[in-house]
Order: structure tokens, then sequence, then C-alpha cells
């Protein structure tokens, strides 16, 4: 299969919604990274925090394996350290090999209340 | 009229919300592929789905009518087998004429609330 | 100003909700193209409707004027016949002049909610 | 690290929500902007506001500073002119360097109600 995606992807609109209401860990807000990786070759990434007030963070190391999807929770990463809630920020994915990626949203901010959103990153 | 689109488009952030509640099927919870056909020749269309954890899952067999839309729910594709439920996937759909591809996803897991995100696939 | 955008771009996603609930008509259920024309030249775009069991209907005409934006709910196109709600459709959008164009849904089936979906048209 | 993304960016579908409902400013309608600056430089950013029945509106200038996210509420943008609350409207974003733009709506209307859209701005 040709390679399929970009190396440089970039999502500016990141905002980890908090706090949660509602069961976790299916209810609890997030930010979402969607990486999907089609080569025959494990994918390295290595993500970049910006901040508005602050030097960016990273890198922070994910690996998506070859013919592997992975769909990562940006309040999951804590190393090098945890990316910062209710606060904003974008980042910048780098990839060994190509992959796409897709930026998901869920905010359950308010009791009984569900929002998603969605989109792609930008490949750059 | 001039073909519109690409062959290859990719969906990274798939998840089928579960369970659902309200009427079904009108609020079935679904993740759905979207494509628009505008050439004068039928698009067969083969779909390959990936996973965190396995090797991916396919093809799964298409057909787009000339000049037609279809909207596909994800949920209900069951050959060669019958994509997970509430479990991170992404997919890669190949077609063998250019067509364009959207992402919708429905997502009523709460009782009352509805909630819908839409985006682009990535034409690779 | 250089002209911005694309002479054809594309939805494959439609839909409009049916029913709508709650006071009309700011929280009536639509489907809507919103189309940024920068250029010094008056618009004038031609929209193709697609189903998924009919041929295309078409052209729908829109006039977008010079430096000015204009969102048009689906809803609300009836020559050469109204767009079918509750239904998949995709469309085709041509202008005579680059725009750019983003498609919007608002849904406002179930009583007390509202959900919003949104992304660009793909440019072809 | 090389320059990340587009000089220039649009957005056609801008609509600030109005009224809103629940605590300021979590919950406050709006429509944002969000920037991500990667380079080693300030960017300087130029926004003009398009709408449908009257001359377009700026600029309204924005800085963001080098290797820098920057997250606008379109509500809050006064110089020159405020943007009108509950009205159609887009916008054309021009940067000295290289940044990626994402738009983010959330909407809070019906009371206890969130409802977010985001989507990628175009790079012209």
């Amino acid at each position: 299969m040709p390679d399929l995606g970009a190396r440089t992807w970039v999502v500016p609109g990141g905002h980890i919604p908090f706090p949660s209401t509602g069961p976790e860990p299916e209810f609890t807000g997030f930010d979402q990274l969607c990486v999907l990786n089609a080569t025959d070759t494990e994918a390295d990434l290595e993500l970049t925090v910006y901040y508005e007030d602050t030097d960016p963070v990273g890198p922070y190391r994910l690996r998506v394996g070859a013919r592997r999807v992975r769909h990562v929770r940006v309040n999951d990463l804590i190393d090098p350290e945890a990316v910062r809630l209710d606060r904003p920020y974008g980042c910048v994915l780098r990839s060994g090999v190509p992959v796409v990626v897709q930026f998901l949203r869920q905010d359950t901010r308010l009791p009984g209340v569900l929002a998603l959103a969605t989109g792609l990153a930008y490949p750059a």
C-alpha cells in the first residue's frame, strides 16, 4: 500500500474541557488526537504543545503500530509534564512515516450534556 | 462534468457510539461515511478498517451510483465482519473513480441528548 | 486583494434535520452553505443537489455580492424544486469567481436540545 | 523549525451566538479564531470581517507571539468596531508569517445546553 498522509500535522485549537460530569472514563471531557498509520512501519511521533503565555513543551513521544490506529487523549499526556486543563493550547505532531491526524473534543462540563466537535488536523 | 474529488480518503477518528438512546433508527448513534460521486460512472469502493490492537479488516465493498450520493452508517457494515462498537478505529476508502467523502458522527449515549460532529475525510 | 478560494466546492453529507423544535426561525433545524466572496465581482453560483435514489436536481441559482458573505439555508431553496427534508443529499457549488464555502448543520429535533456541526466544503 | 502553515486564512461561516445562558465567561457563547504561530517571529495579523449587507470592516489587528498559540473570541474584537452579534459574517485573516488557524463555536443560547462546532479555516 502506498504511504498515506503527511509527516507533520498542526492543531491550533486545543482546550481540554474541565471539569467533567458523568461516569468516567466514557464521559470524561477530553481533547483527542486520532492517528492512522497505514504504513508497514511503526510510527514514532513527537508532539510539541504550544501555550499562550509560556514556551512550548515537549516532545511528548507516542508510538502507533504499523497498520494501526491510535486515539490519544491529550489529558493522558504527562511526560515531560501534564498538558494543562482548561487552558488554550495548540500542538504540532511530527511522525517519521506518513500518517493522518484528526482532532476530537468531548465536552461534558454541563451535567447531563454532551458536546462533540471534530475536524482534521492541518497537514503542514 | 469534470471529475470531482480523489480516489483515496482517510478517516482516522472512528468510534461508533454505544449504547444509543431514543427512537430507532433516527436517534441510533452512528458513524457515517457520506460519499458523493459526481461522475458518470458507478463507483466501486473498498473500505479497510484499522484498529488499535489487531490487524486491519476488509475490504468492505460499497457501491455508489453515477451522479448519486450515498450515506453509509459504519454500524451497518457486516461483511467481512461487523465493525466493532464503542472501540477506536479508522478507515481508508478507495474508489475506482474520484469521489468526495465526509465523516459524520451522531452520539445519543445520554438520554435526551444529541451530539453531532462532522468533517471532511482526508484526500490522500 | 488577490482572489481567495476556488470555483467548485463539494458537500457530500447533507441531511436537513426534520422536524424542528423551539422558536422559529432561530431554532429551526437547517443545513447551511456559508459563502465568502472576497473578490470585487459579484458571484453567480450554481448549486446541483445529488440524492441517493434519483437524478441530480438543479441548478439552484444564488448570488453573493462583491466583498460580501452569504449564509444560505438549504431548506430555503425551492427553485427548481424544494430540497427534500430528512433525506440524504450532497451538493456541488460552482461559482464564476473564486469563493470559500463552509457547511453548517443545526439540529433541533429533540426538544430543548441543540446540536451543531460544521466543516469546510471540499474545494474541487 | 521550518515554517508551518499559510499567510492567509478564510472563515466563511461566522455567526456569534446570542444571547448566552450559564456562568460567564466559560459558558458565554462565542466564535473563536485559534491561531498557532510555530515560527520564531512574532506574527502581526490583520483580520477583515465581511457581512451580508454592508462593506467589510477592518483591519482588526492581532498579535501572536513567536512559538505561541492564541485563541481570540471574535466577540471581544471592538477596534475599529465591535463585530455584530447574532448576524452572519465571514472573515479573512492575513499574517506576516505562516500560521495555522482553526475556527470554533460555542453556543449556549438554550439554558443548560452546550453545542460546539469546529473546523480548520481555509488556507488561501
